[in-house]
């Protein structure tokens, strides 16, 4: 569902027409009057039921608590939101799906109602019993990235940074590459942190203190990685064909060569848990919310890519 | 000249193929043999010439201290590299030349000689007497970029982060694209310092201590600013449409997207200083100097550049 009073039902319903006769299916877990009021044919089930999907959108119906203003979210169904991630997660664990995608929400909202969680990713690795080795990376076609740190201010990354998180959230990652993305000899490059990935220690030492320790430790396991690159240029078209992906110091040295290359086509993956988890690579924009504005090709994107990571994993 | 064992003279030579017909034409300061050696006709001049540039690469002769090696500098020829930077900077405050294009140094190499600045920028700002007011831009077709902070560590470069030099650096880039790139009513974009601008305050405060009070400082100065923008999501397509340059927190914010949009059509632009400069927007690249490899588009667009603002200043 994600945050019913963002672009979430509207661009769920434009994924359905996208893909309804091409495949892959999926079920929604949201309030079904709320996704009839976009215009498709709805099928409510029980459970995930990908039988006529050319025909209806198949529902689990996940009611709301209160009626759903576009652009305005309302405290007052966080409780449906969650639980509607929740029913996804168990639904999925219990085989009935092969993935989870999820749609925006907005933590603002659901820390308001008292959700403890920084966002959907460490919800799910909660829920899973995985906190703390669930990973992000955001993948485009041609880019790839994964950041050590996530979603803490600046400075509070720099305190983070590890040479044991780098490993750690590196070889997640390749594992994760060859399970899920299907590469059988994946290469990594780290980035750098400083400018010019410190110059030798002229702009900052992490990179001799830290980050080639970490690249040092991977070779030693037999993971092809390259780096400490320069930050600057390391997502240029050469050199993104050196590497498979980026592991990145902190959120905006890999989302901002990401979304500069492509907003809409972007895929959140959460690596590290046992099931297989998407989704679109954007926020609930509340602003155009109900303006038949919003961009579905990233939910698309994302759903895609769950069925194949879900393919790939079950070969 | 920059460094005479990097890419810079043979970058050079290409330039002039390129542009000996339509120009803009340039003088170089270096070892006329070096020039010669790039296998273009050279006429020795004693001061920047442009009568016969179709025929001939005006060459300001300036002697090496020792035998050039293409790939291998030598921190002796150091003195000659600076000396080729003074001289072009008095021959165009002096009028002789509309503008001073630099190539690519060797901070490392000319540090190692005693030279005490960081880069170029910060050398022709003591030379010109404003040490300080100087800007770096960096400009490729679609997307101009303005760090506030540049040559320091990411962890420095959050120390030195105030809402003064913010202030200082959005008016000295105000006034550049209005007398240098002819904008009658430039727009600037602020962006924030931490994932999502910080989120209120949830990922780092930079955003409502220092950031937004410089946007409304510069606003009250009838300066047209918008921020702080999410780093992430302010490089893209539709998003630079908004702006005529983006004022980043630091480095890599700034040259991340540049770079990872357009490698090779980037131009350094100093902005605060009585003279034109420009420079490309790479470096010495000593590992494929020599190899007929390297790429002269962006000192082909620096030069370029430096003509447009030359133009533009001078009415």
């Amino acid at each position: 569902m994600g945050d019913p009073a963002g672009i979430g039902p509207e661009i769920t319903a434009a994924a359905w027409r996208a893909l309804r006769t091409c495949g892959p299916s999926f079920t929604v877990l949201a309030d079904q009057a709320l996704m009839r009021a976009q215009g498709v044919p709805v099928r409510v089930v029980a459970r995930p039921d990908a039988a006529g999907f050319a025909a209806a959108l198949p529902v689990v119906d996940v009611k709301l608590a209160a009626a759903v203003q576009a652009g305005r979210p309302d405290a007052a169904n966080a409780g449906s939101v969650i639980a509607s991630i929740e029913r996804a997660v168990r639904c999925t664990a219990a085989g009935e799906a092969c993935a989870v995608v999820t749609n925006p929400i907005s933590k603002a909202v659901l820390q308001a109602a008292g959700f403890p969680h920084p966002g959907h990713t460490e919800f799910l690795a909660e829920l899973m019993g995985v906190t703390g080795q669930e990973v992000m990376m955001l993948a485009a076609p041609g880019l790839r990235v994964v950041p050590v740190t996530i979603h803490v201010a600046l400075r509070h990354a720099l305190d983070m940074l590890r040479t044991e998180r780098i490993i750690a959230v590196a070889r997640v990652t390749h594992a994760a590459l060859r399970r899920d993305f299907g590469i059988a000899a994946p290469r990594l490059a780290v980035a750098g942190l400083n400018p010019h990935a410190g110059e030798e220690g002229r702009m900052g030492d992490e990179e001799q203190t830290m980050i080639a320790p970490a690249i040092a430790a991977l070779r030693t396991e037999g993971i092809a990685v390259s780096g400490p690159w320069p930050p600057d240029t390391m997502f240029t078209e050469t050199a993104r064909q050196r590497y498979d992906a980026a592991i990145c110091q902190y959120h905006d040295q890999a989302l901002i060569p990401l979304k500069t290359l492509d907003m809409w086509g972007g895929v959140n993956v959460t690596l590290g848990l046992p099931i297989v988890r998407t989704s679109p690579d954007h926020g609930t924009a509340f602003d155009i919310a109900g303006k038949r504005m919003a961009n579905p090709a990233s939910l698309i994107a994302a759903l895609r890519m769950a069925d194949m990571i879900a393919r790939n994993r079950n070969g």
